[in-house]
């Protein structure tokens, strides 16, 4: 049976005290989704330590150090040859300011309610609808 | 700060051509949740290959070489040291038979609508729930 290659992406939701969510816009120049939002992270090599990786590209991308905390969702993808399996995280701020690297070229503090407002990939749709107060609203087809 | 060790555990739930999912109950002498049922798949060590693994541990569980879909859900728990955060993914057998490895004493076929009729731990719940007919009235919190 040929089988697609199945890849897992972490994914954080990094909450402030004032329980708001770090979101990053995606730069025009780049190659997938250019110009959405999107949440630090991304895929984890098989064989990489997948705390490490998160730690790092969570780093790279945000400037943070966070502290990984609960799940809280999940969402996937499939393309010709691959399933992206997206695992999203809860996770809080350690230490670090807020330092974007060249993947993203705005961020933004969204509340709860308002992460919807955002354009993202609909794969994330049904985890941030599910963040705010309309939950039974929610699509969860 | 000091903070928990996070450790990952990926879950499968297997279906079959009927739409069944394969559920096995853990032994009597099982260290934790002696009796209750369970899902095939484990932890991920960190800096395994997360693929490999899962197709290992699901292999000791039930016999069965599986092809890994989408994802279905996720779950965590917190000792004193760790949160251990739970990636279930649905998966389709490739190839094998079931047998069991010592860890269950028993396995069962249930349908989507049927498995929170099951003694699972309660962390499983909501995605469990969630497979079934009846999601408007799970509880989300």
């Amino acid at each position: 049976m040929s089988q697609k290659e199945v890849i897992l992406s972490i994914k954080v939701l990094i909450k402030d005290n004032a329980g708001n969510y770090l979101i990053l816009r995606r730069s025009q120049r780049s190659k997938g989704n250019p110009g959405k939002w999107d949440l630090p992270g991304g895929k984890i090599n098989d064989g990489e330590g997948y705390v490490e990786a998160v730690d790092r590209e969570v780093k790279e991308e945000t400037g943070l150090n966070v502290v990984l905390k609960t799940a809280m969702g999940t969402a996937h993808r499939e393309t010709a040859t691959k399933r992206i399996v997206y695992l999203i995280l809860e996770g809080e701020i350690d230490s670090g300011k807020i330092k974007l690297s060249e993947e993203h070229d705005a961020f933004a503090w969204a509340g709860p309610n308002e992460l919807v407002s955002y354009d993202f990939p609909v794969i994330f749709n049904k985890v941030l609808e599910g963040l705010g107060d309309n939950k039974a609203e929610s699509n969860r087809s």
